[in-house]
């Protein structure tokens, strides 16, 4: 498990730089910033853990999250401008963190007894996205796995993946194919620029 | 039971179509407008297993209720303009859904072993109004209920109701009752135009 | 214990009051009003009850602690011009409140078993600013501890503290040093006009 547990590390790093990017910009202190990074790091496990009925949430029995996602906060805080460039390359984090925290997730589901796919896949989900919910309700912006892009269902089929392969191979190679299917899904919606659908009112005043 | 579940479904049909119909006008995509109905529906009955520390809650438990709620979404996002339109039903089925939301948490209380009567009203509320809550925070609303018309003091009184019948009677026949009185006061409210007061400022600029 | 006690009390009121004058300035009905008042005195509390696995939390257990934010509420509603102008010593009962809310928050934490310094100081700093976060995302707001002056560090200094003194003196003890340190660093920050740091991006804009 050492590698994707290096992936999980690089997830919480690259959610932390993203939850203090947007702190900098909406002009909250110091501490906001580093707390909108831990809680866009910590946030979706710990609403998984409170809604598996972990408690208290790995998050605060093990402070090493913590400390990785304010070791980000604060290199965003020190060299703002330069990794504000770095575009891709948090992307590209992001996306393996999307996949490692669904991964973590479902398994996480799965380890405490409830294996049936709805619980499997809604704690994938909740772990993947929940920290990015909580960062855009916190700095008062409609949650963007809400709106635009294909990032909730990469989450989805890659916890989907996970539940159908679970039973077929030992459970960190399940964990890896769910990890490629999420970021395989991410990546190619940014590449190809898919999003998903949003209504279109038929407004007669657009000319 | 059997017709106080048929209740029970169509409020969370209500709600998931109420937290659709807001989703869209938001511009959400079709992830998020399934996720803001799902979020409607379920996550009174969220909170409060939470809060009662029925965990995990039973939404995740038995997925038939994010299903109605899932088909409630999806019919909306196909038929958006015809289901707009049915503003009467979608107010009186969402007062049901108040009604028997409220009904089920505040027996949901009781059968945890919680019989005091804060807890019993407290598990009523949460249940009908939290879901509606959620949605308008993920959309970047002030809540509805804190604002205006005679939504969370129906609940309040059905819970209180269910609390002091309780005891004197069978339990679906209090939560009936409690469904009935909730019911009444909501639409009792709506067609008498009945708002909850709002402080007046006493602006001296004001002609 | 009994005057901690008197303090817990005085900074139940003083965030039933704060949470009430924002509920009246942002047009909340009076439901809207004294909600807002409940959540700002009981959030905090919740939320660490719920992180510790403390379920149902203490303010559904015991409603003596909503019966006070409820009078603070609406003594706020009815003597608002009177009460809107004592800032000072409201701002001073908050502190009390940051303070006591501090102090037993991670006293809980030890209570319930839990002796790590990260989890201590975190229970400390959530039952500290909980109320106050919670209270500005129900009226969209950026919550205010994440923006400007000092507030969530004085509650972690001052957890920290109790943390440190709790092994080497009886638990109240420790609980009064939390509460004084944790108020003078938020009353000299008012006094002294310090606000936690801001990035300041250069705007070569800027003449």
């Amino acid at each position: 498990m050492f590698l994707i547990e290096m992936f999980l590390y690089l997830g919480v790093f690259a959610a932390g730089v993203s939850g203090a990017l947007i702190g900098i910009k909406k002009e909250l202190d110091l501490f906001g910033v580093l707390f909108l990074g831990g809680a866009t790091a910590l946030g979706g496990g710990l609403v998984r853990d409170v809604m598996l009925g972990n408690l208290p949430p790995v998050g605060f029995l093990d402070p090493v999250y913590f400390l990785v996602s304010t070791g980000a906060g604060l290199l965003t805080w020190l060299f703002y401008h330069r990794i504000n460039r770095l575009q891709k390359f948090i992307l590209v984090s992001d996306a393996i963190g999307l996949g490692v925290f669904t991964a973590v997730g479902a398994s996480s589901a799965i380890r405490h007894g409830f294996d049936e796919p709805f619980i499997v896949i809604s704690m994938g989900l909740i772990t993947g996205i929940g920290g990015g919910v909580l960062r855009d309700v916190f700095v008062k912006e409609i949650p963007f796995v809400f709106r635009k892009e294909v990032y909730a269902i990469a989450s989805i089929v890659g916890a989907a993946g996970y539940y159908f392969t679970a039973p077929l191979m030992p459970r960190p190679a399940a964990m890896y194919l769910c990890l490629a299917v999420t970021f395989a899904i991410r990546i190619a919606s940014i590449v190809f620029k898919i999003d998903f659908p949003v209504y279109k009112e038929n407004k007669p005043s657009k000319p």
